[in-house]
């Protein structure tokens, strides 16, 4: 059991919660809490800590239990992932939240490539975020994309860090399953989806069809900008159409995870009552 | 000019941003920066407090005066809004923000009655949110309330507090005109709303219908449950009706905010349809 936070897996850990440029080089990121580290996939596993009292609950046993089981079936004896017990003390220390739930997993980075965005069934609805700075935006928008049958996101580098603790709790669980990537060159890659064949639309206060007038059952992109600029003007430029989310009383603008919900399960909704069936029956 | 932080007014503002209680007991609540200051309406105004720096902008000079003209129509010389400068060092003490804007203001509470929350227009469309505990969901659902044309939100006691910090500048001026009420009978309330005609809706996973196959042109209400356990069987059972809301992936729910938006512009959506007109053009 570790019980010092001088510990040098321990000091790792705070370092991976803080900086972004470790977690890049060192591919990999944190989950905290039972909820989230029960959806990991085993291959992806690299550290599990619990906490004394954890592993004493009937609950923290069986989840760690079936997460080594899991393992054992998926990697080799020399590269499966290590289980360490800490005491509370130290996972107190550990936490990003005040009553924690004393269970804590170092998982790979994802890597997808371009064409994972565009999913496979030949009809890519890609969420496109520029510059979103919002942690709890950002993991909210990749929990709704999976809800409404989102194939992909597609990220400038200037968007916040999908691997902070922040985004990928808020994500609970759809960071492991929804593809996205991170592109220094958000209009050259906008521009290979239109080659694709894939239609792009802006939400703009000054657009010409409300949001519910454009059809989003063929190939689609939604482009999302900054909270408070919102899109930059070269990547306005890019968009096919652009959809107005018509706003009552003295609304000025909605937040960008709910203009983007918004905008997403109108394309959901279109593609369910096209194929006459329902999410999930695929 | 205010350069003591023990200063009584100071320390005052301090309790208010703290405590429900004290807010309540006052009658009033905290609004900061300045965006949120342009919307107060003046009758509203309490006290003003603007830093040193603030006031050697342009911007923020111009906005006091406006707000020193206005209020000078709108009140008795007696009951006029103090207006007060503080040191730059005071006010980042008082603030909620790291780089303070320089603006902070008591405003006056609300007070609204059960009938208030069903608009004038013999169709009211109402949020009922039941022990909603994160103050960034009650903050964006108010926001998102107003601009899908909600008439009123009606709350369970055991709601977040509108009128803290977090909460109000989340709804980026739509408190001062969303009408809201805070009810210890919810069940109660719902049964009178539903004596005016209103139909009751609740998002459930096992929804008949999914939520764009009702029809939420007439009276409708929509309940939202706590974050994590949802909607005790109370109230559930209070509803007409219950809709799905489609859930592709292995995503188990939405985020209270999202599912709220998805539902509230569903309706929206549905009566500018009817009426053959947008938003706005009442």
């Amino acid at each position: 059991m570790i019980t010092s936070k001088s510990n040098s897996r321990i000091r790792n850990l705070v370092t991976l919660k803080k900086k972004a440029s470790e977690r890049s080089s060192q591919d990999v990121f944190l989950v905290e809490g039972i909820k989230m580290f029960r959806e990991i996939p085993a291959e992806e596993l690299v550290e599990v800590y619990a906490s004394g009292s954890f592993l004493k609950t009937e609950a923290g046993k069986s989840a760690v239990e079936a997460a080594e089981k899991e393992s054992e079936a998926a990697w080799r004896p020399d590269r499966r992932p290590s289980f360490q017990e800490v005491s509370d003390e130290v996972f107190q220390a550990l936490s990003d939240t005040r009553s924690p739930q004393g269970i804590m997993a170092v998982v790979r980075q994802k890597h997808y490539r371009f064409e994972d965005l565009l999913g496979n069934a030949g009809r890519p609805l890609v969420m496109v975020l520029e510059n979103l700075q919002d942690p709890g935006n950002l993991g909210t928008i990749v929990r709704t994309a999976e809800g409404a049958g989102v194939t992909g996101i597609l990220m400038s580098k200037g968007t916040a860090d999908i691997y902070s603790p922040k985004v990928t709790r808020s994500t609970m669980g759809s960071i492991f399953r929804m593809p996205f990537l991170y592109t220094d060159d958000l209009a050259g890659d906008i521009g290979r989806m239109k080659k694709a064949g894939v239609t792009v639309c802006a939400a703009h206060l000054k657009g010409k069809n409300t949001y519910d007038g454009e059809d989003y059952t063929k190939g689609t992109a939604f482009l999302i900008g900054n909270e408070s600029r919102g899109l930059s003007d070269e990547i306005s430029e890019q968009a096919d159409v652009r959809v107005r989310i018509p706003m009552a009383g003295r609304v000025e603008s909605l937040n960008a995870s709910i203009a983007a919900a918004i905008l997403m399960y109108e394309a959901g909704r279109q593609r369910i009552k096209m194929e006459g069936k329902h999410y999930g029956e695929a």
